[in-house]
């Protein structure tokens, strides 16, 4: 059954997650409404029924989800019960506001692994974690068995260390590399872009022209 | 009739043009088709044609579309014929990469200002930019008119930084923090956080425990 909902269902799961941790963090209730929810979301409450009523019964007419229990059934859901080791390509800025970044933590992810290809970098140590040769990319993501890697390598490298990744084993990419990158079907790739999120906005600009 | 146009079909408009100007880049031929286009950004044919067929009449049959040509429109359509001012608040590693991220240049924008809270940042000349006091962020987005905002600063203080931008005008925000922004409905606010990226790929891992 899972197997066929849409991608778009599935890429709102973690943002009702998000939100339910948020209200659990608050502590100020343990139930929530689709109504609640979808306020704060800015979603439709029926959108966000039909989205959860997919995956089974999460809530009751009257007194709406169980917070915690939400959570837990979205983690599950999400596979993100167990901690996802994760490797981190690039330690340059981007990179190191990444392996720093505090939003991994209790989330599913864990940065395990840095490499760049830099001797400026390499050797450092970042959150922890050593920035490793770019060279020993293959084996070590191999021998780790990791699935999951985010690239913040310059535009003209970012092809060539996806093929590298996917040969080693990852299956699920987040790149910020401005660039389509080619990979077999069964390969995730995940853009962050921020000059595309930025145009998008534009289009509901008064255009400059026009402006005062 | 513009204002009629699904968010999701503008949404595809930045990455058509993406890949326009990469072919336009490659130098390789003077027009395209939407077979090509699909077959590059793993989008199918039909849906390019439709989407673009709503803007007006950009190619024909049998020549396909002027790459040169359609990028202008695109440009025209998304308004970004004029290079836009951004201000970007959040000094530290992820606003250091943003600040001199090239990806910016003749896509549209320019980060003009960049300010952040911390002594030590302050002042700083980040590509050509003096980082100013967060202080003077309201005085100097209102007297420059600045629409769009990128915001590279801790959860607790996305929101009021966020309250400042509205009050000074600014219409379109892109924020890293993982918070959802509370703002008035004619603002549009795009969210860029890794984690629900990489929450949205687990979703097609096999879970851990199920792996060898």
């Amino acid at each position: 059954m899972t197997n066929t909902i849409p991608d778009i269902v599935i890429a709102r799961l973690p943002i009702y997650m998000r939100e339910l941790c948020r209200l659990a963090d608050e502590g100020e209730k343990t139930t929530t409404s689709s109504q609640e929810l979808g306020k704060r979301l800015g979603i439709s409450s029926a959108q966000i029924r039909k989205d959860l009523s997919r995956f089974g019964e999460f809530g009751k007419q009257g007194t709406g989800y169980h917070i915690n229990y939400l959570i837990n059934q979205l983690r599950q859901i999400l596979h993100l019960t167990e901690e996802w080791p994760v490797v981190l390509i690039g330690a340059g800025y981007l990179g190191h506001a990444l392996a720093h970044y505090h939003g991994f933590q209790h989330r599913g992810f864990r940065v395990v692994r840095v490499f760049d290809n830099d001797p400026v970098h390499i050797g450092k140590i970042m959150n922890g974690v050593k920035v490793q040769d770019v060279k020993e990319l293959y084996k070590s993501v191999l021998a780790d068995q990791i699935k999951i890697a985010i690239l913040t390598v310059p535009t003209e490298a970012a092809q060539e260390i996806t093929d590298i990744l996917v040969e080693a084993g990852v299956t699920s990419i987040l790149t910020y590399a401005p660039i389509q990158l080619k990979a077999p079907s069964f390969v995730n790739i995940s853009y962050s872009d921020p000059v595309i999120q930025l145009q998008q906005m534009a289009y509901y600009l008064r255009p400059q022209s026009e402006q005062s």
